[in-house]
Order: structure tokens, then C-alpha cells, then sequence
């Protein structure tokens, strides 16, 4: 816990300093002396909180995984409403919608040839069944470039097996995009080359004997016809070793992953209503659904505990904030950010009033940034706010980078300004879809760093006068 | 690379201070200036050789997992000879024997109450099947103390849990041997109970979502009559808290384990014959056994490419050392030392002549101590030796330390001395039995300290005069 009191000392410094300006600070900010000793009183009942914690351990041992319109999803959205209504919000509701349901199922994969060795594999999502046993061989690609090129047809009978790189890991998760080519989009150039299926080489940072899962993007309308399997960073370079020794490799697959139909999901919203401008909303969140290989810790139990805890700390405070805080555990964003369209097509018309929206889906690290993407004569607000954060670590970022997070893209795409406090990545790509996300991955005042950042800058950001939305 | 870079300067900073003693260490050392020389140009050659890691990359690679008694350890041990004759040793041989073949088979468990959730676990070896699926409530035991104290016939019907904790990491692998208690013998008390079936927390330092297997210990020549499954330290946290919540637990248990009668086995044995006394024998080895879950990189491919290439190194001198130094790579370790008893069997009459034996079989991370058991007369030349190795990070231990390595049981129990060079064995356990032993696991410089370490100590004590055997 000396990190904790070494930022607690750098609190208390802070506000003896600012104790000596003679009011310059009241005279140029923003932001009121009264705020700021709110958000500061904050940041110190969120570093010493275990709330943010015990949200994230009672979701993840209490629902245990929940996979996007699973029935564990709606026991979690249950558990979303009491718990919402223990805390204290003003008003807690559900919003259901529909959604396609694809399941797992069994995997059986093998190595065969030059011998026989249980290989560590996972169905991607959206991928097709075999519908007997595979036993094929292997054609092997460098990287995704390479299957690209593949010509049609040239795949008959065969087993196409992308390598690629394990990912670099970074702070902020560079690498992801690039390196999950080969999941998104393998299936269209292996299928059209004729291959039986596909195994591509996981995308993460690890070197652990876990497949990472994930969705791989949709044709139009249209899904693999056929299985794809990721494998885990050793098991792909076991296979790139043999391959790289003139060995023929071949493999068995048997995958039961398919679509199951329509089914229900939902959006689980909790309020806390605004003292002033109760109809301004400041939307936070991360979502409730997780891939259902491990139990959804820091993908992304962390980032539903992190919001939700920071405004059960706001809800402590004498009054409401001037504007609503909306807390959105959303559903079945894994599967395609379902939750996230169907709350923006939900409150099409109301979007006008969220003046604010962020996300937490980047595990439970440190934060270390903030960056905003907001109307230019609210940057100065931002601006104060970091310094604010400072004491946590936590440097201002750029004023104009788009995002708030995955289940934010509809939202910023409608004009909504966002915020986003990123996270220290470099573990997340580590664990990200694999059977290892569980709560011990966990470090409690980690955790508690992120809720103190969320409770200070939420807080202030809602009970602000200023203009956060550019006029239209 | 600059650690190896500092481990060369040291060691040129050592010849530089012997060059100026002006002859004293020859007076009083067992070790001649010659053969110091020698030893240090060997400890050189091995630091910049990558023949150790080429071994455990053939051997992981072109043969994979090799269960004591499969198809996979019988390519191992043709493996094992065609490396042996393209190294030069001078003789090459398999020694067979017969064993008893326990097959992991297929398992399925999974939590069903208070809700269904896949868990990761393994049987454990010994372990007999389910004839069908078992379904059953769990009786929670915190550790294998309390396990022991059940009653008999309170289990009827139910599946034992054993939990405990998580082995803490250490250098030496302190804790192994308490741990493990819970996976040797806690299904003598299940079935006692008369459980259905047994789970116990893997015994591990990780905290992956690996089951750790391993042998079970027999009860004189029984074995379980019910199942006996290991699963993940992440799973047993899992278990721990829903039991600490009050949460009524039910399994969902099948498994395939199963013996299946008597197969062969082998050791494959690699002789540099000695120049002036042949008959004297200097063992080394590893086990060329693996786990099936992993590749066997630390366990025990690690030992066998360490020996294996220390001895090949010394093979590269012009003259053979006086004393025969014999690499054993020892079959079916981990079901029960039954390569090494063997061995002890067929060599029965000719202990007297086995001089030395030592086994490098505790991963591949870096030798912090060497440790002896030798006719006490022989201690200053195992000092000595020390001294050779201190460039390496290497200390002197005691030198009435028993044991020499697993495989070295039963020739250390028929008076063989022994020495023991120590590894660091911090992430020993986290990797240990889990399907996550892979090569990616061995750092290459620390794989060449080690064989450094062997290559000069093997050479030094072959190549002595002194008797390291007390007279009896």
C-alpha cells in the first residue's frame, strides 16, 4: 500500500499549495474552490475503498461468465439492478433488446502429422461447425498478407494456418488493430480459397498455452462458412518450428461453434439524477457481457466497477451533481457492440442531451492519460481536471483524439463529446478473451487508482456549467 | 546478452589474478593448472554455444509431449540415440524395461450449482475413471488436514474438495513437498469417505488457469478406485470464495483415466569412455519423459539437452577425461522413477563403480549452488570446483547434502556419491506439469550457464584422481 500513501502525501502537499495562492486558482479556473476540494476529498475515499473491488469480485464469482445474450448475461443484468439499487441510485432500469446468439461449443483440434499433440485452440466468433471430423493438411501462411494473396480455390481439401507475430506489448495497446487482421478477416480469403477451415495464430501479447477468442467481422451480411480456430502463441510456434523443418503438418478439427438464433440481451442504466440540469446526461460505463472462456475480470468486470463504484462515490456526497451521471453496464459488446447501437437507437432522440460519454474496457491497470474530444472552449475544463488528477499519476493527453471507448463509437459518431482516461495496457493483450481473465489479474489499489480518477473528473464534469457540446 | 558479457569478463579477471599466484593454487589445489585451464575454456565455449538449446528445440519440437510408456517416449528414445552418435559419444545404447501404462484419457468438470461454468482441471496419475458422468454435491475441506479427519463413510455420494494454497515461489522449490501431500495422498481419505470422486487445488505457484498434474501415490500396490482431478489455482480461488459466500456447490464430473497394462520403456545411454580409468563412472542426465499436457521443455527437456550438451562439449577436448563420463537419459520419471530404478536393477553389480551421479532435472533458470555428498576426503576437490564455477554466480552449499536428483534415488540409497548443482527454481512451479511447459519458457543464456557449470564441474571431477567414494 505505499504507493497509495505516497499519492495520498502528494494529495495533501497539493492542496497546501494551493492553500498559498491567494485565490489566483478560484480567479482562472473552471472549476470552484468548493469543487475541487470535492473531488479531491474523492480521490482520497476512493483510494482507501474496497467497494470498486468487491463489485468486480462479486460479478465475476457470483455470475461467473457471461457471454453476450447467454442466460449467465441476464442473471448478470439481474445482478446489475441490485446492486444499482444498493448503492443508491435514483433510478435503475433495464433495457432489453435483440440480438443473433452464437454459441462456442465443443473443440476438438490435433496435430497429426509428423505426430499426434492436442493442440490449445478456440472457435473465433461467428465461425461455422464442421460438420464431421476435419483431417486435412496444412498450408501454411507467413501472415495474413500471405493468405490474401492466396488465389481462389487453391485451398481444396486443405487447412489454412495464419502465423503471424506475438504482439508487442505496449501501454496503450498498439498492435491490436494490425495484429487482429488475421481473425477479422482471415475467413473471407481462406474460405475463398476453398480450405476445409481456418487456424490462425492468436492475437496477444503471451506466451501462455491459451487461444485468445474474439469476433471476426462479418462479409456484409455474411459469416464464415466454415470453422476457424485460434491457437495459442506456443502451440503457433511449435507449428511454425515444424513447418520451418520441412515437416508436412497435418491436423484433426471437429468445432460445434454455430448460430443459435435470436435471443434477448440488454443494457442494465443507472441514474443519479442531476441537481440543476437533471436532463444533461454524463454517460459512463463499460460492459456487462465477457467472453465466456474465463470470467470476465478485466474484460471487463473492471471497467463496470470502476464506473459504477465511482459514482456510488459521487452518490456519498451531500447533493447530486448539477447534471445526471449515467452509469450503462452495456450488453453483448464482445459480439459486435449490440448493447451499445441498440442504447444509441434507443435514445436517438435524446443523444442531444449527452453532453458527455466514457468508457472503461481497457482492464484494470493504472490510468495514466487523459485525453478528451470535447467543444474547444470546454478543453480549459479538461485541462484543469488533469491537473487535479496529476497527483494519481495521471498526465493530459490530446483534446481532440475521437473514441471514448468501444461502446461509445455510436455515440461519438451522433456528435457526442468523450473523455477517456486510458489505461496502462501492457498486461491487457496478455489476458484479453482467454480463459485466464479472472479476478486474480486484479490489483486492488490499481483498481482503486482508477475509480479515484473516474470519481474526481466525473464528478467535476457533471457538476459544471460549462458548455461541453460545440453548438451544431 | 550482457550478462554473459559480464560473466566472460569476470572470468578473464579471474585468470588474470590466478597468473600472478605464482603457482601457490597448484601446491595446494587437487586441481592442476592444466586442467583448470581446460575448465575454464569449457565454461567459455559453453556460455557461447547454442548446442543445449538446440537439444531442447529438437526435442520438444520433432517429438512434442512423450508419456513415460507411449509412442511419443519410444520416438524420444530413437531421438535420444541419433543424437548421442552425432555428438560422438563412444558408446550409444537403450536399456529397455517394463512398466504399467496410466493414460489421462478425456476429462470433462464443470461447476453446475450455484451455475454452470467450465472449470480447468486434469487427472492426476493413477486416477481411476468415472464409468458415467457424476454428478454430486462438493464437501469443502480448506486444506488436506482437514481431509484426513473425515470420517469413514461421510463422503457417500458427495465429491471431495481440497483445497489449500498456492505454492509461494522460492529459489530452492521450498513447499513443494507439503503441497503435494493433498495430491499424493488425498484420495486414500476420499475413499475412505467413500467420495465418488476426488478435486484437489493444483499444487503450484502460478496463478494461470493451468491444472498442475502428477503422480498420486500407490497404497502398497493399490491405486484410487475413483477419480482424482487437479484443478487450476484460479478455479480453487473460484471454489473458495462461492464456498466463503455460503453457496451450496455441485459438479459435474467425467473422466477416461485409466492403466492399461504393461508396455515398454527405456533408458538411452551416452558413454564418453574414460582414457585411463574406463571402468569409473561419472552419471549425469536428465529424464527424457515429459508430462503429457506440455512439450516438457523445463520438465525435463532442459536436463537432458544440459547434460547432454556438457558432456558433448567435453568430447570436443583433445583427450578423453580419465574417468567415464555416462549421460543417462532416464524413461517414465514422472510416473514413478521407474527409468531410474531400473536402472539401479541392471546395474546392480556394478555400483560399487559408479563414482559420481547427478541429474539436472528443476528447470532451466540459472545454478546459484553446488552442493556435494562425497567421501569427506573428496570435499576440497567439490571446493575447488566451486571456485572454478564462481564466475558463474555459482556458491559453494553444504557437503552432506543427500540426493543428486530424482533419478539419483536409488543409486544415491546404494551409497553413490553425489553432487547437486542447484538451479534457481523461482518459476519452477508456476510451469511445472501445466500444459504451458514449452520452449518459449527456457532463456537460452540461462540454459548455456548452466551447461557452463555442468560441462566444467563434470570434466574437472572426471578427470580427478581423487577417490570420491569413502571406502566401506
Amino acid at each position: 500500500m505505499s504507493r497509495l500513501n505516497t499519492i495520498a502525501r502528494r494529495l495533501a502537499f497539493g492542496a497546501l499549495v494551493s492553500a498559498c495562492s491567494f485565490g489566483v486558482f478560484a480567479e482562472t479556473s473552471p472549476i470552484t474552490d468548493e469543487q475541487k476540494k470535492n473531488a479531491e476529498a474523492l480521490i482520497q475515499k476512493a483510494l482507501k475503498s474496497d467497494l470498486g473491488y468487491s463489485i468486480v469480485e462479486s460479478l465475476t464469482t457470483e455470475i461467473g461468465p457471461r457471454l453476450g445474450g447467454s442466460e449467465a448475461e441476464k442473471r448478470a443484468r439481474d445482478w446489475g439492478v441490485v446492486v444499482g439499487e444498493r448503492l443508491g441510485f435514483d433510478k435503475v432500469s433495464v433495457e432489453e433488446f435483440t440480438m443473433p446468439f452464437w454459441d462456442r461449443g465443443h473443440l476438438h483440434i490435433s496435430l497429426t502429422a509428423p505426430y499426434a499433440q492436442p493442440l490449445y485452440g478456440t472457435a473465433l466468433g461467428g465461425a461455422a461447425p464442421s460438420e464431421s471430423e476435419i483431417n486435412a493438411d496444412i498450408v501454411y501462411f507467413r501472415d495474413i498478407h500471405a493468405l490474401t494473396a492466396v488465389k481462389d480455390g487453391a485451398l481444396k481439401g486443405k487447412i489454412a494456418f495464419v502465423d503471424g507475430d506475438a504482439m508487442v506489448k505496449s501501454q496503450t495497446g498498439a498492435g491490436y488493430g494490425q495484429a487482429n487482421q488475421r481473425r477479422r478477416i482471415g475467413w473471407q480469403h481462406a474460405q475463398r480459397g476453398g480450405a476445409e477451415a481456418l487456424v490462425v495464430r492468436s492475437v496477444g501479447s503471451d506466451s501462455h498455452r491459451f487461444p485468445h477468442s474474439g469476433m471476426m467481422s462479418s462479409d456484409g451480411d455474411n459469416w464464415a462458412d466454415i470453422p476457424v480456430v485460434a491457437i495459442s502463441n506456443p502451440d503457433a510456434d511449435h507449428l511454425r518450428r515444424l513447418h520451418n523443418l520441412g515437416k508436412p503438418l497435418s491436423l484433426s478439427l471437429h468445432s460445434e461453434s454455430k448460430w443459435k438464433g435470436e435471443v434477448n440481451s440488454g443494457n442494465v442504466i443507472l441514474d443519479l439524477v442531476g441537481s440543476e440540469k437533471p436532463e444533461e446526461i454524463i454517460l459512463i460505463g463499460g460492459h456487462l457481457d465477457s467472453w465466456d472462456l474465463g470470467t470476465g475480470a478485466v474484460d471487463d468486470g473492471a471497467g463496470v466497477a470502476i464506473t459504477t463504484a465511482a459514482a456510488a462515490l459521487i452518490a456519498s456526497l451531500p447533493e447530486r451533481p448539477k447534471r445526471t451521471i449515467r452509469v450503462v453496464m452495456f450488453g453483448a459488446e464482445e459480439v459486435g457492440l449490440l448493447g451499445a447501437f441498440a442504447y444509441a437507437k434507443q435514445h436517438e432522440k435524446n443523444l442531444k442531451n449527452h453532453v458527455l460519454a466514457t468508457e472503461s474496457d481497457f482492464g484494470a491497470q493504472t490510468i495514466w492519460q487523459l485525453v478528451s474530444n470535447v467543444n474547444p472552449e470546454a478543453t480549459v475544463l479538461v485541462d484543469e481536471i488533469a491537473k487535479i488528477l496529476s497527483p494519481l499519476g495521471i498526465v493530459r493527453g490530446g483534446s481532440d483524439i475521437a473514441g471514448g471507448g468501444p461502446d461509445i463509437i455510436p455515440l461519438a459518431a451522433k456528435g457526442v463529446p468523450t473523455i477517456r482516461l486510458n489505461q496502462n495496457g501492457r498486461d491487457y493483450f496478455d489476458l484479453h478473451h482467454t480463459p485466464d481473465d479472472t479476478l486474480d489479474k486484479i490489483a486492488p489499489d490499481e483498481l482503486a487508482q482508477n475509480i479515484a480518477a473516474y470519481a474526481a473528473s466525473i464528478y467535476l464534469l457533471a457538476d459544471s456549467d460549462v458548455d461541453l457540446k460545440a453548438k451544431q
